[in-house]
């Protein structure tokens, strides 16, 4: 219901006030400014190690290497290499005696989560480390929204196979019902293993 | 027993008979010729996965890339590069809903495995795996005499942390006693997770 003015004119919030608001909703957005959901990760994964509650780490980029250079009294200098294709997920690592991979990725978008940020590799991968009981997910950022999901590899399986015959992402609605929303901290950053805890809650059960 | 021959001289086996013999021993010997252990390893890996036994990759080198050229209509290549220091093992994987993570080294030497071999990250890795309950290793190969060990990280561990008060390597004679010998098949070539299944029986006991 709207709310007019008494002399019947439509109300309208006050520029000013609406700036503020914007500034104050900007300073939640933007309160890990500069930092990429990979930077985060990487920093998540560290503090963990520290608390020596798990032991995550990003795999390296492949390079094929073609070309070294050894000058004298220094270091090995490459100075001609090609980036190869990944065959498995950047994260991998234990926890509590299990295997935990995962893939994170961002969208810009603001209603659905693309699937053509996965690579048919990643999906196999993924496949092959469930069927050997790993726990698999993806966490997924809503750049613009700020949003922060982690969705186990089975649902996003799902998602993918149905692609053929359907929707090539998926829906923000539905990551809301089937995904772990997260939530920024501050020591880890993106707590994700709390996500974890309850998987392997239902794992057990 | 030593039988000698009627007339009392001493039996020496026919000289045609040794070379023959050690031609036979050679051909076994270098039967993976050419083939140092990473790649004995990796087909190894590969042949697990299509067996559909178990989840094993080589983490990438891991490197600093420091200047990249785009030129037009072929691929990135990479024209200024170093090399960065690992911080785990080589080799991580999942098996029947065990992480596994190991390295792999070889040496020339006869009567022992020098501990130099080993980094400090990869000992402070393999601690912090054990500590969450990873099934974590080593796979030594003597190369000169083609002998392939087993021995389990909290072994390693031992010898490594005895270093200071003593032995700069691990004698073969202890790691007859306290490794698993393995031999070279034809599929997987190491067939280490035969191993690692003994490991897991002790595990569960």
């Amino acid at each position: 219901m709207v709310v007019n003015y008494p002399n019947g004119k439509q109300y309208t919030k006050p520029v000013v006030a609406k700036t503020q608001q914007n500034r104050q909703r900007k300073k939640t957005v933007f309160s890990n400014r500069g930092m990429s959901l990979e930077d985060d990760i990487n920093d998540s994964n560290i503090t963990y190690l520290i608390q020596e509650r798990a032991v995550i780490h990003k795999k390296p980029t492949p390079i094929q290497i073609v070309n070294v250079d050894y000058p004298k009294r220094s270091a090995a200098v490459i100075k001609e290499a090609y980036f190869k294709q990944a065959s498995t997920t950047d994260y991998n690592g234990v926890y509590k005696g299990f295997y935990l991979d995962f893939e994170a990725k961002e969208t810009k978008n603001k209603q659905s989560f693309p699937l053509k940020n996965f690579h048919q590799h990643q999906i196999t991968h993924m496949r092959q480390c469930l069927r050997h009981e790993g726990i698999c997910f993806v966490i997924l950022k809503f750049s613009s929204l700020n949003r922060l999901f982690l969705l186990e590899a089975r649902h996003l399986l799902d998602f993918w196979d149905k692609q053929a015959r359907g929707r090539k992402s998926i829906p923000l609605t539905e990551l809301e019902k089937k995904a772990y929303e997260m939530y920024y901290s501050f020591s880890p950053r993106i707590p994700y293993l709390d996500v974890v805890d309850q998987i392997i809650e239902k794992f057990r059960m």
